[in-house]
């Protein structure tokens, strides 16, 4: 990128637009890495008002996942099944891949190392894929990947794809910043599926067998259906859809359904609702976030020394410790941006 | 209680002293309800100073931990093994357990279900068993159990057991707020072990393999093992210890294994610094809990109405929006307890 400045966001964004990688990469860098500029790079991608229709898909590591999403890439490069709308914009067929490396102690397996795979589909044109992993970005993954789909949506992807590792606390945070959520599960997994119930419940619009060519595929699916009628609630009751990544088998199945889910949540308005109900949560994270930002910077001080110490010592209790404290934060100026008033 | 006022946390906190267990239990339900008055015996807890050991256990639904907890209150009444120390308080023989009824829809498995197995011990004086539920309280459980169990150190109990269920986001809160963790699982339970490995090592100073008469003890036992060998770190490496709670085998060196523990964390203010920083972050909850209660109290009023409608238009971007309403709640008076300055 010799004509880009490499930290001038506007000019990133318009060299992004025009189907530069590296400046796409850039900005995602800068989203990751947190701070004032990922301020920036965040809020010129909100304010561009576009925002990608998101599939995401999770499960625990070994299930399959990044073979499915190379699968996935190639039918989401011809829009979503029935799509006259999002996808046909200029640069239409362009699919953006996030693969989410999470950071939390909490959740094991290295995603990126099955990142190898998906190298078919990254070397060609249109295929913009990436991994990511948080330092620093305040709020997390919860912050940093409602941020990185809408710097791919400002970019002009219309369909971003999302992979994540497994079902913890962390994962469901960043499942429930996906339109469409895939949960991958395996032949033999009725266990795993049974302590993590509620969880998939929570999260999953649609459920891939995959490796479904091996022993225990009918009792999963089996599994899986029991479940779903136990938990019934609204008019969506997600597919359960058998594949064999690899080969390619029922991939195309996994596709329709998504369009179908997609097709649902647009009826009623329910992707608008949705996505302001995720967008209200996000806004709330932000906002503890900047409030633990703050405290951060009062570290050090002898105002909060001085309250540490009556806490410890057992002389304030810590509902008080914490009320002083917030008249200390309010009272205090953002360093970096100038105290603004409201409204 | 005709002699106690109901609602005065001070005549309560004197009755459950003098061992009345409905003004403690009605301490607890106050703790449980959230609001001014939680708060109130909070800090009176709080103040004074005294804090029980806590252990606790917590594994799948299924697993055994009531059976194993009702074991470990008759070897609990007679204090921690070696102990002439915490237990040799007036009502020294006294045991609280908490069982936690986890309110996240992420977390599966009905908790009070199991409760009536443990009636035989609650029916005997020295005992009080209690399960908790969150309704209300601000930050949930990882606020309300600190506080629950700094009520029944007041009280008078050197030890409390809480019991929680499954190794979820907020299993794992529950069990950073106890001094020793027990960890229980069954044979044959390798795959559900494997998939929530890094949980694990995370929070177990003492691992149970309950149901020890079962096939695959021997396998559960080599995994746990295994898994231990991989991620020793410190000076502690957490004991496997085999039991069948029916029958009460292996139930003796489970106690003895958390009095180990408990001298471990003695030695070297290791109990005081783990303690401490627990302090720590139940105080960030309780700030990031105010935060939120102050968001709530401005709900409805046309500065925040302008503020999410800006929002939702994509007019302000949340990170905008975020300082915009810091700036508002910091001048925001506390409508309970008066604004009071910092220090």
């Amino acid at each position: 990128m010799p004509t880009v400045r490499r930290n001038d966001p506007s000019e990133l964004f318009a060299a992004a637009g025009a189907g530069e990688h590296a400046a796409l990469a850039r900005l995602l860098s800068l989203i990751e890495r947190g701070g004032p500029t990922s301020r920036e790079v965040a809020a010129l991608a909100y304010r561009s008002k576009r925002l990608a229709y998101t599939v995401g898909l999770t499960g625990a590591p070994g299930a399959g996942k990044s073979t499915l999403t190379d699968r996935l890439i190639a039918l989401a490069r011809a829009g979503l099944p029935g799509d006259g709308g999002e996808a046909a914009t200029p640069g239409g067929d362009q699919v953006g891949v996030l693969a989410i490396d999470p950071s939390s102690p909490f959740s094991g397996g290295a995603i990126l190392g099955d990142r190898v795979r998906m190298q078919s589909q990254a070397l060609e044109e249109g295929v913009f894929i990436r991994s990511m992993a948080t330092r620093g970005q305040l709020g997390g993954l919860a912050v940093a990947v409602p941020d990185a789909v809408r710097v791919l949506s400002t970019a002009g992807f219309p369909v971003v794809l999302i992979e994540t590792v497994g079902v913890g606390q962390q994962e469901v945070e960043v499942a429930s910043a996906t339109d469409t959520t895939v949960v991958v599960v395996n032949p033999g997994w009725g266990d795993a599926i049974q302590a993590n119930k509620a969880g998939l419940m929570e999260i999953a619009d649609l459920f891939v067998i995959n490796k479904a060519d091996r022993d225990g595929t009918r009792e999963t699916h089996r599994d899986l259906e029991a479940m779903l009628d136990l938990n019934e609630v609204g008019d969506w009751r997600p597919p359960v859809v058998e594949t064999v990544a690899t080969t390619g088998a029922g991939v195309d199945e996994v596709w329709d359904a998504v369009g179908r889910h997609r097709d649902h949540l647009r009826a009623d308005g329910l992707l608008d609702r949705l996505r302001r109900e995720r967008l209200e949560r996000e806004f709330r994270q932000i906002l503890v976030a900047r409030v633990e930002e703050r405290v951060r910077s009062l570290e050090g001080t002898p105002e909060l020394d001085r309250l540490a110490a009556a806490l410890v010592a057992g002389d304030l209790d810590p509902y008080e410790a914490a009320d002083r404290l917030l008249g200390a934060i309010a009272g205090h100026a953002d360093p970096e941006d100038g105290h603004r008033r409201f409204g």
